[in-house]
């Protein structure tokens, strides 16, 4: 039931805002030059191997070394990981190698020693030309390999690179993270686990070497799926903080007192606890989530929930916000900056 | 500044709603029959000895014995404070001399005995009655009493109080209380004490006797103030958790790993803990807080956020479908039922 209604959301369309970071591969050629698959029983026996490799653990590929993907290598590296890593700027590959992990030239040249694959690319155009492009993933994965699709993308691109190592019998899992880039540098973050279980099973302890935590939440997809629905109330949550401070602010309330009370209440947020301070202080720098950043996810969560039919009138009604955020110069602060789209509209102008 | 906002909300308005008990004395005849205040060295030497009653504890006076005034008295008995209590309706009379408490025949009787008066009252009509009625609480109110308005109601029905104890030097405290009934039977409430801070401090002991916390949250009205910064939060996070688990079944997870896995997430409420799983069940009974009952919080935060000019957008979004809830036959259950309203929008009809 469910699944019919994703047909129309299948289609290709990159909706990655222009301050998103982009890699320019060679234009996107499909699932060119695959090769045969290997047999069931090559795989099996490739399966018993994996975690036997180097110092008992596999080597692990990073393709997209940006704030998420490198602090994976890291903490990686850290656990004790063989770590290859790949990324179209120079300073995230220093960095990786200062973390004592090895660089490679391309995604091809990753796929050529990594056990596992961690994707972790900030564009739908970025994901295809790593997995699918004249240097892509897919010309050198191993045959024991497991591919792990870490970002926010819409569902038709998680199955696409599902579909493009489907070929070569590659099990890809569907795992995005929940938590922010300061959360992924202390390795607290949660992995939203969804595809083979078997496969997800296999590879729990390259999870552990980076996330505080692993779900396993179901079948291809889950977890992207779950995140659109945490995103939700993360979207609308962050607003309704705004709201209760400027009422709060407007009806003359200590702030401080306000924040302090309401966490502890029935009215608090996860969102409330960690942005209303910020709110409180008017001040939004450091950015957890920058809000030109995170208008990706509002986008994708909005065209999710209209393609599975479900109504939500608080998320419709956060975005108009978002977007004075980003209209008024607050695109490069943290999402908290929502506050003063509020308390702007209260001051009097002239 | 936000004094002046409030001007324009001092009025007279009963917004409560037909559902809401009443109770139903002679008309309000305001502060007549006012006899000459205690003289100051009076309430000093009084106030002095408010502890020193029946075994060491004051005796308190709980006028409206609902669910709350009734979970207060009970709480209070338990604690051992001397209780008297009135209500318009018999069986919570019976239900306060079963827990040990005096039963009084109008709360002027109520006054002659209390050190500290507690009035839990359901409607800005009853309160003003008990108040200033002819058989009203001023006509024998102690000189070294304390009176506390625990209600939610607009802050021009708690100044009316405040006014009218002031003619004869009695402190009242606005102290609204967090939680509900439930939880006011397991004494986990938090009362928001506000107004005179040395009264507040005097009585803490009578809070402690059916609150599991009490803060201190500043001049009178800060605490109906900030009770309406708490609900407008509450009343969106209810919503949002419905918007949040229709968008999970509409996308094909399973609805006990989103509760799961959402409740230990960035995207959580109090809310979404306390009625999420109501909404996974689609079952909203026994109501921790009716959606008929809840309308009257809901009018007064727009009223309140509309006094003060404050824009609350999500609060707005809200408001019809709580009252689609009242429409569509969901008006004495749970406020979790927003999630039937939410969910009908998704059923093929015909």
């Amino acid at each position: 039931m469910a699944m019919k209604r994703w047909s129309f959301f299948l289609d290709d369309r990159s909706i990655i805002l222009a301050s998103v970071r982009l890699v320019n591969y060679a234009p996107f050629k499909g699932a060119a030059r695959t090769t045969r698959s290997p047999k069931a029983s090559e795989r099996r026996r490739a399966r018993r191997n994996i975690m036997s490799g180097t110092a008992d653990r596999p080597t692990v590929g990073v393709v997209g070394l940006g704030i998420m993907g490198l602090s994976y290598a890291r903490n990686l590296r850290e656990a004790g990981f063989p770590v290859i890593g790949f990324d179209v700027a120079q300073a995230p590959l220093d960095a990786l190698r200062a973390a004592g992990g090895e660089v490679a030239s391309s995604p091809r040249a990753v796929a050529e020693k990594a056990d596992v694959v961690l994707i972790a690319l900030a564009s739908v155009d970025a994901l295809k030309s790593a997995c699918g492009g004249d240097e892509g993933l897919i010309h050198a994965i191993r045959p024991d390999a497991v591919v792990c699709e870490m970002g926010t993308f819409p569902l038709y691109a998680k199955e696409y690179v599902q579909k493009l190592f489907e070929t070569k019998g590659i099990p890809v899992l569907d795992c995005p993270v929940s938590g922010t880039g300061a959360q992924a540098a202390v390795r607290d973050l949660v992995v939203y686990a969804s595809g083979d279980k078997d496969a997800a099973d296999r590879i729990r302890p390259v999870f552990d070497g980076f996330a505080r935590n692993t779900r396993y939440v179901g079948a291809f997809g889950a977890g992207i799926k779950l995140k659109f629905v945490a995103n939700l109330l993360v979207t609308i949550h962050n607003l309704a903080a705004a709201e209760a401070m400027v009422l709060a602010e407007q009806s003359g309330l200590d702030l401080n007192m306000v924040y302090d009370a309401i966490s502890d209440g029935a009215g608090t947020s996860r969102m409330f606890e960690v942005r209303g301070k910020m709110m409180v202080d008017e001040h939004y720098l450091p950015p957890q989530m920058k809000v030109e950043v995170y208008m990706k996810d509002i986008q994708l969560i909005t065209e999710f929930a209209t393609a599975v039919r479900a109504p939500t009138p608080l998320m419709a009604a956060s975005v108009p916000y978002y977007v004075a955020a980003l209209a008024s110069g607050h695109e490069a602060e943290d999402t908290a900056a929502i506050h003063a789209v509020l308390k702007e509209m209260t001051q009097p102008k002239g």
